[in-house]
């Protein structure tokens, strides 16, 4: 709990000042004011969290982080939990989305096994931080114990102190885990107190009869666990899930250690609401890369006052949205740093 | 108009079978059916437009279109008109918003002077297809003779043929014109018949009081010339611009030599409608990058069929959109080029 606690401590709000000197750049580059919409404002962003008017964007690096759900008995996934194991072996081998998608915009993955249900390959260079072989059943209990919760949390702020030891401009972040959309309607529910059916989609593609069995369970598990919404490791132990907190853990240190965060879809975005709920200040380093198809992750958004970058109809996980917002966000900081001013390129201004 | 028609008859639907195929190939890989949304219809829209199972990326260019306008004596813009050839400078330099976003995607830009209103300096490699010093002033007849017209959209036609003579994966086009929203704006209107205040935008950002002159401006401009919106020449030569000509020209031999090619903001759009109501098929051809904060953006784009990738708030022209989207065409092929399937991974399939 201390790295936790210190770690929150560190977290301070953006600089607003050296915004208005990036605003004052970006205005005089050559080309209409706010012409450039959004990729200003993510110019802008990226100067307020890392206090530099020239920000890096060459140290790109994209965490996945993987863990198992106990709820998977409870037949709310499309895929048999055995599907985890073998798609963070496709990581490692990089055949999955998240590897194409990281090669396309130059990011390196790095995947990280939080609470696999059966132990991986030492020699695949996945990053061991498992907590436990998948989290519980919360149908019959809480996911994890409040320890656990603590635990997942500070190897999600170790894999990032572990990876800025060299150097790191812009953090994506990812998830896998059969079964995790369920956890992640919870969490949402838990703390917004809606309706679980409005925050419960169809994951990986499940059928009517699938999605209807998958809003009891979540229904049952809130009723059950009863997780208190002013406690986010209580809501993260109860309903949540390792790869969960061990996002929420990436999500406050990179707040800490003033660097953007991209979040990606539904889950990593639950991960982001555990740590916004403890910290309201890491808000400001988040990076919403796009709107999921999954129907809560809107609720989850607008509460942390973030606007998605993209609506590509995805639907994937494992940070494959955020690699694409990295991208936009690596173009912002480009037209910031590389573009002439009028005055560079003999240009002439308005007339009015 | 001999090499005008012989590149429409070129173009041919694109292949819908080979897309079918495609389709299966997506679904044989390492995701949820379907989860890579609009990802998974942009590799499929490339494999039937390009009649390749394993299209090319590597080789991406864009082309920029610049022209001149003799209405901005009309003062309908927030820009005098030498800026048009001081942007062109700026592009042969490398210093505009297309070189940065060019350079982020790892795409080539090709400047081409379609009518620019000053001679530019030969030394600086902008490909010379200057038609005339501007097009004419709209509200004093014509803005050029069809002659012109039909010149200006050879011109982008040729511009294409000599770009693959090498190679050519995807294009993109964008444009530079001071003033050519204008333009834009009544080629629109005269198309739909729709109001002109409708369609009519802040272009660079312009006041209220210029806003209300530059709508009476294209209203008089089609009163004037009534363009005969069942003859897209007819519209292109009394109120359209050398640069648009072109950009229709670019997107013809797109659609004839089986190349994506990617569309930008207002100005690339009207390029590419004066083409699809000559040559309706050529629209399959199109992919729309991003809507633009331009009003008449939405039916333009509504009127071809087409939906906009980004949403953005961008506004600079220059094909700046089209890099960003271009990114994402390769993004998509990337992923059924390079993710292993099911069967390769060894990963299993769906329970249900």
């Amino acid at each position: 709990m201390e790295k936790l606690l210190s770690i929150i401590k560190q977290i301070e709000p953006i600089d607003h000042k050296l915004m208005e000197e990036a605003q004052k750049r970006l205005d005089s580059l050559t080309k209409p004011l706010g012409s450039l919409g959004r990729l200003e404002e993510l110019a802008k962003k990226v100067v307020g969290i890392t206090r530099k008017m020239s920000p890096g964007v060459d140290k790109k690096v994209i965490v996945v982080m993987a863990g198992d759900h106990g709820v998977t008995e409870e037949k709310v996934s499309a895929y048999p939990q055995e599907v985890t194991a073998q798609m963070v072996l496709n990581f490692a081998r990089g055949g999955a989305g998240i590897n194409v998608l990281a090669r396309h915009i130059g990011a390196k993955v790095i995947v990280v096994d939080m609470g696999v249900a059966v132990d991986l390959d030492e020699e695949l260079h996945i990053v061991n931080k498992k907590i436990a072989y998948g989290a519980k059943n919360f149908l019959k209990g809480p996911a994890m114990t409040r320890e656990e919760a603590i635990q997942s949390i500070e190897a999600g702020i170790e894999v990032i102190e572990e990876i800025g030891k060299e150097r790191l401009d812009i953090l994506g972040i990812g998830d896998m885990g059969i079964g995790n959309t369920t956890p992640s309607s919870a969490i949402i529910a838990a703390f917004s107190g809606c309706n679980v059916r409005e925050v419960t989609g169809r994951g990986t593609g499940i059928n009517d009869e699938t999605f209807n069995r998958k809003v009891k369970v979540i229904e049952k598990g809130i009723s059950i666990n009863a997780p208190d919404p002013e406690d986010p490791i209580d809501v993260l132990s109860k309903v949540g899930g390792f790869e969960i907190g061990g996002l929420a853990g990436c999500v406050l240190a990179a707040a800490a250690y003033r660097v953007p965060v991209v979040i990606d879809g539904f889950i990593s975005t639950a991960g982001a609401l555990i740590a916004t709920e403890m910290a309201p200040t890491a808000k400001e380093y988040i990076i919403a890369s796009h709107i999921s198809q999954e129907v809560g992750h809107r609720l989850m958004l607008e509460r942390m006052g973030l606007k998605p970058l993209l609506d590509l109809h995805l639907r994937l996980g494992e940070g494959t949205g955020a690699a694409l917002g990295m991208s936009l966000v690596e173009a912002g900081v480009k037209i910031l740093k590389e573009m002439a001013t009028f005055a560079d390129a003999a240009v002439s201004g308005q007339i009015e």
